[in-house]
């Protein structure tokens, strides 16, 4: 690729060209900024930026020549996570103006591996459902999916090539597929939580994007500061469970679709697929999600609605926080005992597989930017505690991306990476 | 209680007296800041104190009398938490200057129900193990225990009624021990940590003090924003599993003392007294808690750890963070899954009882401020997410006091509060 911009190059291939000697940080940066200051009028993917603070981070490392995991390689950051030296909204106007004095773990753990913070990118307010002013790039009347919107539609669209965001439903997962790059949610527990503004204790987990399976490896290595350890293609096809799941009827055909020729054309390259469906006990996910985030929402976000109510959107004010005060103690731990349950069941479900192949949603992107979109088909998933990877593999009728989700053994998650790496090789994509 | 001083009054009280009209908020806030004054050049217990605010706060609550759970009652806030309108230093040195913006919900939780926060209470760095300048308020040679160092001795020497801490290992269950106050851990999960400065996800769990069992009900109704429901003293008399534990041999002889004492007077009282021990799975806690929190803190902790590594004590750099590096991610899962075994195990076994009695802490606190003392008697508890309470039940050989601790089922706090007021009321103390 030697005439390939570098804002469009694949982390690994700018560490190795840094590395090599082939390319400096700053042209890496300059790169991905001059892309940005292109597209970011269309597509709104930022909260903030700070390029001339990355520049001279980038030149920095430049003089030093450091070897690092992610040498010079640029990154964005859920505007849901403080930054040092950056504003951090939450996607509230409650906190216009407010600026953290450190890194949130998700910031720190990929500096500390040598990546350029560019800045933080757009959030729903308080990672939950009420949208902020990103399109999709694909095409600007769709929406790029929530609630990690920002962290998506950058990486989509070449404005950096890795971006982190965060999960209590669908939030990484979803929008990664709506606009057809690789999302990432590991198992529960494992990327560190600090600095990044609580939802739902029991559910947040903190995930990542690029454009790549390779690079989703990469990145998670730095952001659990563990050594990494390249995922290997499988020697032998993997055993694929192929879960259509309880909201088939809510998919739309493109989601379909894709879903079967997936199947299909992975069981011509040699997968073993099965159909499988939930085990009983895990099958009361949407309600228990609702349950536990409706819970813990409304007392996790008194700060705000104690002291700043009017600024809360309606929307979370009269919907989630009216019905989480509805709900008694009990209720809360009803669900949280049957979040275990499920948890445990899904455990010894999965076993059967070397991953699950379901949809990551309904089809493709919505229309419009005033709903970020159906979590349906991810909310289990992140209940369960399971590690899950979207990757692209196909179209709608807009001609917007189509995504499969592929969902691993919790704590299993480089398998779920190596089944990812396959996968993606036979379905004909990554970099 | 005529001639009493407010600050001497328990929540339940001083609500009843307000409501009452034979109080104002305003001299209940002036009390305490009247003790604070008088004892914190030996006590220490207070980061920062807000008392114009704390009285310009009470005075609008007496204008607009409203009827609330914690009418005009002070509280203090371990400075792990945010609150708005006040520093937060998180007991390092990195943090000195910084205000945040917002309230943690175990600021905006009380205040929400009518509480008045005079200010935020000492801790340990970043609620580990590096002590500030607290001292136990009976007599300042000895440690008041840690992390939440402050909120304890603020609590047990009448400076305010109420305070909130954090629970790691033993960071409510022993300085309340040391200080001769009521310390409750509840269930993990139950209590909102936003705006806490996270240590080990896994195990954080918010807690509270007060000079009785009653007022830990009133406060914890609050702090989970539930409807108020009082204990209710048991018609009859509970049972109790009697647990030394595997760390018996550490314990001193006044807390033997006190625990074989007190089984004594509560069998006679009427209490079911049976021994018991830590079933197979439960038995590798120390160990467990060990890579949990080593594997978690350097990665929490990365902020700080890549930017103000200087500025960080000795003892959390060589000793938690150093261990911590040393260990795989193997060695965290292993240790994750056995913590899902041993949660599993406990909550079996203490069905066999309406409560574990057991210790709080080996004794009466160690002399000096150098070290917080031993978290070996908490540690399980916490791992196994079960409730806990701790009540003065004694003396050391130095006239400091010695409590015990009685552990409830996961989920069934009320019951353990309920016995813990059975065991409040037989042991002849509370208020």
């Amino acid at each position: 690729m030697p005439n390939v911009e570098p804002c469009r190059l694949s982390a690994i291939e700018i560490v190795r060209r840094i590395e090599g000697g082939a390319l400096t940080a700053e042209a890496v940066v300059r790169s991905c900024l001059e892309r940005i200051a292109e597209r970011e009028p269309v597509v709104r993917a930022w909260a903030c930026l700070a390029g001339n603070a990355a520049l001279a981070e980038a030149r920095a490392f430049d003089r030093a020549r450091k070897k690092a995991l992610l040498s010079g390689v640029p990154f964005g950051l859920k505007d849901i996570f403080d930054a040092a030296d950056m504003p951090a909204t939450y996607g509230s106007p409650i906190y216009t103006g407010w600026r953290p004095p450190s890194d949130a773990s998700a910031a720190a753990l990929p500096k500390a591996a040598g990546a350029i913070l560019l800045g933080k990118t757009i959030t729903t307010e308080f990672a939950n459902r009420h949208p902020g002013p990103t399109a999709n790039p694909h095409n600007p009347a769709f929406t790029p999916g929530g609630s990690s919107s920002g962290s998506a539609a950058a990486v989509a669209d070449f404005m950096v090539p890795l971006a982190i965001g965060t999960q209590t439903g669908g939030s990484v997962i979803r929008p990664a597929a709506y606009c057809g790059v690789v999302g990432f949610k590991p198992s529960f527990g494992l990327f560190p939580p600090a600095g990044m503004r609580i939802n739902t204790e029991t559910l947040d987990t903190v995930g990542i994007m690029a454009r790549g399976v390779a690079d989703i490896a990469l990145f998670r290595a730095a952001m659990m500061a563990i050594p990494y350890d390249p995922p290997a293609m499988p020697q032998t096809p993997p055993h694929l469970g192929l879960c259509r799941g309880p909201h088939w009827d809510d998919a739309r055909p493109e989601g379909r679709a894709v879903l079967e020729a997936a199947a299909d054309r992975l069981a011509a390259a040699g997968a073993k697929v099965s159909d499988t469906i939930f085990p009983a006990d895990c099958a009361h996910a949407d309600e228990i999600q609702q349950t536990l985030g409706g819970f813990e929402g409304p007392r996790n976000h008194s700060p705000e609605l104690y002291r700043h109510e009017a600024l809360l959107s309606p929307p979370l004010r009269e919907e989630k926080i009216a019905r989480g005060r509805r709900l008694t103690l009990d209720q809360f731990r009803a669900a949280y005992r049957a979040t275990e349950k499920a948890r445990a069941a899904a455990r010894e479900w999965a076993r059967g597989f070397d991953a699950i192949l379901t949809l990551p949603a309904p089809g493709q992107a919505p229309r419009g930017l005033a709903s970020t979109g159906s979590a349906v088909f991810n909310a289990p998933w992140t209940q369960f505690a399971m590690p899950c990877l979207t990757l692209p593999a196909g179209e709608g009728p807009d001609g917007l991306p189509v995504g499969i989700q592929l969902v691993g053994r919790r704590h299993h998650d480089p398998v779920l990476l190596e089944v990812g790496l396959w996968v993606e090789n036979r379905l004909g994509r990554g970099e």
